[in-house]
């Protein structure tokens, strides 16, 4: 052997005995499955570093990277779940949590804006709440995977006003542009909200200059959010997006599913509503989005 | 097919379809490496989430995890550095910089502690600045990988006092237990320290607690670092571990390397020192440490 041929030899040693060394630190873990967790973390890690040759200066950026994000999370900015959002890790998590069955409506992510007291209203209410926007009347109907009606499902329903921002986003405690309502016992649903239009994820932190070192867009395609839960269903969480946005190819946290993407119909000043709500002169939009629900994981 | 044939083939054909469009979107990435790097980022977190079937509420802790290490990340304390030390990822981004080169010393981890501006001590004096500890004579040489002493090489040398702690831990600016000296015409260096002394890394936080769940130590061997650089040589960062040391084969971070782990010699009180200095009744010890730099990378 040259020496060089020697070196290599004992440099691939070294770092193949770190590894073992590294998995075997974690065999004492007493929960199986957190073990089998971090141990197929620390392969993905150490083989990162290895096929990448990361240098010691990519680390330390990696550092002051995950350390910007660390510091600019706080109760309403979560950095770390639009990291993950951003590098479609959310979505595929939750595509993993919802396997393909039969015609279930598609999964897409959850997001950050989520919160768990939103107020109730009756179905063909109003979820608005005052958000801005354009009225948009949304109807369907929840069915299980061999068309029966689900009465009485629980629908979250959720969105940013036309500004881009949801109102956990406003300094003012306002609560706008998120209800639940349930559907009635033919399975159907109806409430009103306002048309979704594409709005950028926040952007002005280090997501945002990943975003931009990378010429990627921080747009989110225009959507409409569901969290739908009945007895016995898989909990589907959703969106739906509206067709002919010039984001859904290039929604920034890849959540779009064409199966998801519905046609919003404007609706002429004067065009008479469905619930005989008088809108003046202003347009309005409506769309359906029938839901079908996944048996529970039995 | 099956039904249940048909939806597994959907379920592997949405998962692919999302790890081909998330690679897709670095592909306008101007910086090589950084597509390079990102690209790969995202195979191996796609394929972590994919082969461990990650559920949402594992995603859920894993971005609380995250959020609780950011969050106790400041100028003193750098949680994630910790993470990385105690997942090998910093040892292995040493590993893959510090290629095995003939009998060139080895690297270890740089650790959270050092600091730029650290005091100059001549050759022979004490870098311990008053950290408590017994005293440690350290001396040796700095060649290259051809024999040849290394004059003038910039040694920087850092410890924690026998309580456990670095100085810029403590909040009274001390600043002790380290200093840089270079080598004589010779390659030959001198110094007192203290003898190294096993001390757990900060285990309060996120790490600790990931550590105590593996039933994993959070003690780090004894040790005493170094940082030799000169001119076209490969700046060494390293440690030298105490021979015998109850954590060497247990070490948080996974810095021990046998070729690191040195006799620290205890010396009876009385013991007449190397320079005449008087210790009165008490004990030292004394090491030795030849040191071997490799090349600059050419």
């Amino acid at each position: 052997m040259t020496d060089r041929t020697k070196s290599a030899a004992e440099q691939q040693a070294r770092e193949e005995a770190l590894v073992a060394e590294v998995l075997a630190s974690f065999d004492n873990t007493p929960d199986d499955r957190l073990r089998e967790l971090l141990q197929h973390l620390v392969r993905y890690v150490h083989d990162f570093i290895r096929e990448t040759r990361l240098t010691e200066k990519e680390w330390s950026q990696a550092i002051d990277f995950l350390t910007a994000v660390g510091h600019i999370t706080d109760d309403r900015r979560q950095e770390f779940i639009l990291l993950s959002d951003t590098l479609g890790a959310s979505m595929q998590t939750i595509a993993v949590n919802n396997a393909a069955c039969a015609d279930a409506t598609e999964a897409t992510v959850f997001g950050p804006y989520f919160v768990t007291d939103a107020p109730h209203v009756d179905l063909g209410g109003d979820i608005s709440g005052g958000a801005s926007g354009e009225p948009c009347w949304v109807e369907g109907t929840v069915t299980d995977t061999d068309g029966n009606p689900v009465a009485d499902a629980r629908m979250d329903i959720w969105e940013a006003d036309d500004d881009g921002f949801y109102d956990v986003q406003y300094d003012d405690d306002r609560v706008a542009g998120r209800a639940w309502l349930t559907s009635d016992q033919n399975g159907e649903y109806r409430f009103w909200a306002v048309t979704p239009t594409p709005y950028p994820i926040p952007h002005d932190g280090p997501v945002g200059a990943m975003l931009a070192a990378t010429k990627r867009s921080p747009v989110r395609a225009a959507h409409l959010h569901f969290m739908v839960t009945a007895p016995h269903r898989r909990t589907l969480v959703t969106h739906i997006f509206v067709s002919g946005d010039d984001y859904l190819t290039q929604d920034s946290v890849f959540g779009v599913k064409r199966s998801l993407v519905k046609d919003f119909v404007r609706q002429l000043p004067g065009t008479p509503t469905p619930d005989g709500r008088d809108l003046g002169d202003r347009t309005w939009s409506r769309v359906r989005f029938d839901i079908v629900l996944a048996p529970a994981a039995v």
